[in-house]
C-alpha cells in the first residue's frame, strides 16, 4: 500500500453518493476518464473524499462524500461529468445503481503498526 | 456474470452501512467467514440487500442495506458477527471505516440487452 484508500472522517452529517457499477470488457479510455473524474470531483466545492474499488469480475463500488445535496447536484451537472456519464452508458457499463444517503454516524479502526 | 451483484432498489428512506476495509495478506478462514456473514445478515430482520467488491490491492467496499437503525444495531450485536469482527481486527484487516447513512434517493440504469 503506497496510498491511503480511505476517505477522511469528517463530523456527520454529510452526504454519500454510493455508485455501484458493472463494467463491460470494453476499455476504450475508461481508465483515463475514471482517473479524470476523481481528479475533477476533488476540485469541486463541497467534496469531502472518495473510496473506490473494483473486483476482477468487473463489479465496482465508488462512494464519494459531499458536504451538501447542493454540492452533489452541482457535480452531477458538471459538463465533463455529463459527457463521461453518457460515454459510460454507451460503452463502459452494463448497469449501475446510484444512491444518495445522509451519513449520520461514522467511525474507523486501524491496526497498531507492528 | 452468473449472479446479479446489485442490491434491490426499495423505496427510500432506508439505511446503508458503508464498510470500507483494507485486507492483510492473511487468508486463514477469511473467505468462509465473509460468505457466512453475508448468509447470516440476509437472515436478519430488516435486511434489504448487499453490494460488495474487493480489488487486487486488498481494498474492499461492502454496502449493506437495512430497513431501520434498530435492524443495524441488532445485526451489530449478533454473536457470530461479534466474533467475526474480533477475528477481523486480529487477523484480516489493517484498517476499516464504517459509516451509517440514511438513503434518501436511489435510481438505477441497465443497458438494453443486445
Amino acid at each position: 500500500m503506497t496510498t491511503n484508500p480511505f476517505a477522511p472522517r469528517p463530523e456527520p452529517p454529510y452526504y454519500a453518493v454510493i455508485f455501484a457499477s458493472q463494467r463491460t470488457p470494453a476499455e476504450a479510455g475508461y481508465g483515463e476518464t475514471a482517473d479524470r473524474m476523481v481528479e475533477l470531483a476533488a476540485q469541486q466545492q463541497g467534496f469531502l473524499g472518495v473510496e473506490s474499488t473494483r473486483g476482477a469480475d468487473g463489479f465496482g463500488i465508488t462512494v464519494s462524500y459531499w458536504a451538501s445535496l447542493e454540492a452533489i447536484a452541482a457535480w452531477r451537472a458538471h459538463a465533463e461529468h455529463v459527457i463521461a456519464r453518457e460515454t459510460g452508458r454507451k460503452q463502459w457499463y452494463t448497469g449501475y445503481e446510484l444512491r444518495i444517503a445522509k451519513v449520520e454516524r461514522a467511525y474507523g479502526w486501524r491496526a497498531q503498526e507492528p
